[in-house]
């Protein structure tokens, strides 16, 4: 499987430069944006050199076997492209090209015929109908179309994080690696795996154990076996996260056009969830908002929380969202209270913690009492950025967060601008809306009492474990 | 009313020069920011000036009797002062100290002392435990504790706009005016009202038929005369659109602490707004996102959505979304469908329309292809921003919605930072997630259907009323 991450050989089969042509976009993103150190052929019907790469008109032809090959041809040629890779020696192949199980008939008998020859000679293939591989500390990318002009990619590769997508669309992929670069947390390695003819996210799930992945999110628009998903996601000691579409008949629809899928009976998928330990996503957005729940703060070991709040209205709001999240507002005990008392400035010492206009001293002391109380499993702290000395304060959380093992779920009631220009500039993991941080808090609880169902307590500490003082030099220092 | 958010004069009672005194931001406010025009007056108990205000030590020795008194001290002395007032011939106080109901049982019995004075001399309060008024078009404002860095605040001036809020939360009415300023719509009226013992949210919503207001915004911790608020609601030509706490028994209570609500049955209130045409938000955000459906394009007459994308995994998404929504994804006709093939470039001519890499003329050929067809009554545009060009198809499509008088939700899957940004510059109502555009034409939707059934159809155009083609300029040309 690493070969689909670092290999040290490619080929691109479908490259070329005529106008517009797709293949040409990888190798010049692996030769003028990666400055990829291993060999790089090219192939097309010309046998022409694309951006100083050598160029084929047949994979035989190749002076050695390359690690990778990358199909990016019209549907109706990559039967025969499979079968000259298999007498060459090749073992993993991208198939990017469009046209087969999601096109009809036609396309579903080359898709058979593909099948056989890698089954026979012990390929593995990757697609067809996908984007490719990307990984960010082997500084590979395989993705075609990028435009050079979206800067966010190079600083994608810059800051290696710990995310692994797993994804059944090349937008999707594309979105959630942009959110990113505006949040705390970076990228690990991004696959879209299109129809999954033979990897599927299984496969990966598996794969993904062993590399410096903290957190799996997965988009799906269908499930092709069940029963091979489940027994990996209930092995990961890593969070998955799954978006599945098709929730309605409409929506199964629209995705069988898109990636072939078959509609999957969406109750059946939702109770394999909660069997298998798979955190089930409710929105795209969560696929690059939650994750930083788990890479930046100690999990949630039960379900009692704290609400603090600088915006009296927002203890309201959290406890109406935070009850219907299946959480807790806790019912501080009678000592938390007096302590809370003896801080001055608090409008209401019981659960919404309420205070007005006070020193940055009173916040800190605030969230030592919360995060040190018995009672208390997590904090939602709700505090208006108003005063630049809020961002400080919330720095000091993180640290205070660590220090007891429970976490807290950041959000600060400014314009969603202003959050995020505050959570890339400052490094803390802000929510962008009281939603999602109560979100956060539920995922995080839910994933603690799976790992302890999972019998995991012994292998993973149930909580703590995520904590990374700053996981891109941690990130590094594994390497 | 009207004394309440453009007074000629003013006196601030509380304000002084001792260190963090509250009244003395209203002052400087008043004096260094907005460069108000009519006379101001401090009230404190040494009678000394405030930044160049002439001070008194009561209000009976003012040189007037000021169109509006703004009470800034300790709930004790509110009693009193609002005796003197009524002596001194004043008809508009707004008192913003807090510690009454929402307080125990003297502030209680304070509240009734208060009631009864201005009842017995004809003068309206706003408050207590409010933050006043703010008129974009007036330049005033008596929010007490405004931070001078807060640079948006200035802006909100510069740009009036034509959403009025009634909050009853400072807090949320800073985060929704905050908020619009990386919005296209902008702040004509805000209003906090508080514990509302007098002026509340039905009469404010009267009297913003008659101004500049297009949408009215309202966020609720309580309900003291629900038939009172559902009879002006009724009768509001402008869309209303309420967010009220306390779904849950812990949100109510934490409400309470607050501004002194009372628990209301949740269920009863959804009924009432579906009755009196009332829109209730779903969170709090819900206040800034979605007026901008409201002043940018015509309203949703039907319930027949077509999607469009440039990035296939979103038609599936938004087609499980608009179902969940009570929308229906349009069946287009052999008809259109025969249009969109000939098109070129579209991987799927059914709903949702799904196209590849393509030049700008596609994307326009589809609009106007979708929106002229009689079986759609608005559009979902899902269309990623990879190329700057997306951004001037979109401005084309704002001026071919209004030529058909059908709106579309605009989304574009991009990092919700950079979605911002490109809404910001370019003025395109772009919303912040596929959830959020889903909802807006879900919302225009129900408000154009309760227009009709509240018999509105002869006086406001059912669809095609809030088309501007800049809200601004027309806003400030009706002064």
């Amino acid at each position: 499987m690493e070969h689909f991450f670092d290999p040290q050989s490619v080929v691109v089969i479908g490259a070329s430069n005529t106008p517009l042509n797709l293949g040409s976009t990888i190798c010049n993103m692996l030769k003028d944006y990666l400055h990829y150190n291993g060999n790089v052929y090219a192939v097309n019907s010309k046998g022409e050199a694309v951006n100083g790469y050598p160029g084929y008109s047949s994979v035989l032809e190749l002076p050695q076997a390359p690690d990778l090959a990358i199909i990016i041809v019209a549907a109706r040629h990559v039967p025969g492209i499979i079968q000259d890779c298999a007498r060459k020696g090749i073992r993993s192949i991208v198939i990017e090209s469009a046209g087969f199980s999601e096109g009809g008939e036609i396309g579903e008998t080359m898709q058979r015929e593909i099948d056989q020859v890698a089954r026979q000679n012990g390929i593995r293939l990757l697609g067809p109908n996908c984007l490719g591989t990307l990984s960010t500390r082997d500084k590979f990318c395989c993705f075609y179309g990028v435009n050079p002009s979206l800067v966010e990619m190079n600083q994608i590769f810059e800051s290696p994080g710990n995310i692994s997508y797993i994804i059944q669309s090349g937008g999707v992929a594309v979105l959630a690696m942009e959110s990113l670069y505006y949040d705390v947390v970076g990228v690990n390695k991004v696959v879209s795996i299109g129809n999954k003819c033979d990897v599927d996210e299984a496969d990966l799930i598996e794969y993904f154990q062993n590399d410096e992945t903290e957190v799996i999110g997965i988009y799906l628009e269908n499930i092709a076996d069940g029963r091979k998903l489940m027994q990996a996601a209930r092995k990961s000691r890593k969070p998955v996260l799954v978006y599945k579409v098709g929730k309605t008949r409409e929506g199964a629809l629209a995705a069988m056009s898109h990636t072939a899928g078959m509609a999957n009976n969406d109750r059946i998928f939702d109770a394999a969830c909660r069997q298998s330990g798979i955190i089930r996503l409710q929105s795209i957005d969560e696929l690059h908002s939650l994750p930083k729940m788990f890479t930046e703060m100690p999990l949630l070991a039960g379900k009692r929380v704290a609400a603090f709040t600088n915006s009296g209205a927002f203890g309201g709001i959290s406890a109406d969202l935070l009850v219907q999240a299946g959480l807790q507002m806790v019912r501080l005990t009678p000592q938390t209270q007096e302590k809370l008392k003896k801080v001055g400035q608090v409008f209401n010492i019981k659960n919404p913690v309420d205070i007005g206009p006070a020193p940055p001293q009173t916040y800190l002391d605030i969230f030592e009492i919360l995060l040190s109380a018995d009672e208390v499993d997590g904090l939602l702290p709700l505090l208006s950025v108003w005063q630049p000395f809020v961002i400080d304060c919330l720095l000091e959380l993180m640290k205070i967060c660590k220090r007891y093992e429970k976490p807290a779920a950041i959000y600060t009631p400014n314009a969603i601008a202003k959050s995020i220009a505050i959570r890339a500039k400052h490094r803390i993991p802000i929510f962008e809306t009281t939603e999602q941080a109560v979100r956060a808090l539920a995922v995080s609880q839910t994933y603690c009492a799976s790992l302890l169902k999972r019998n995991f307590a012994g292998g993973r500490p149930p909580y703590g474990a995520g904590v990374k003082t700053d996981h891109r030099s941690t990130g590094e220092a594994m390497r």
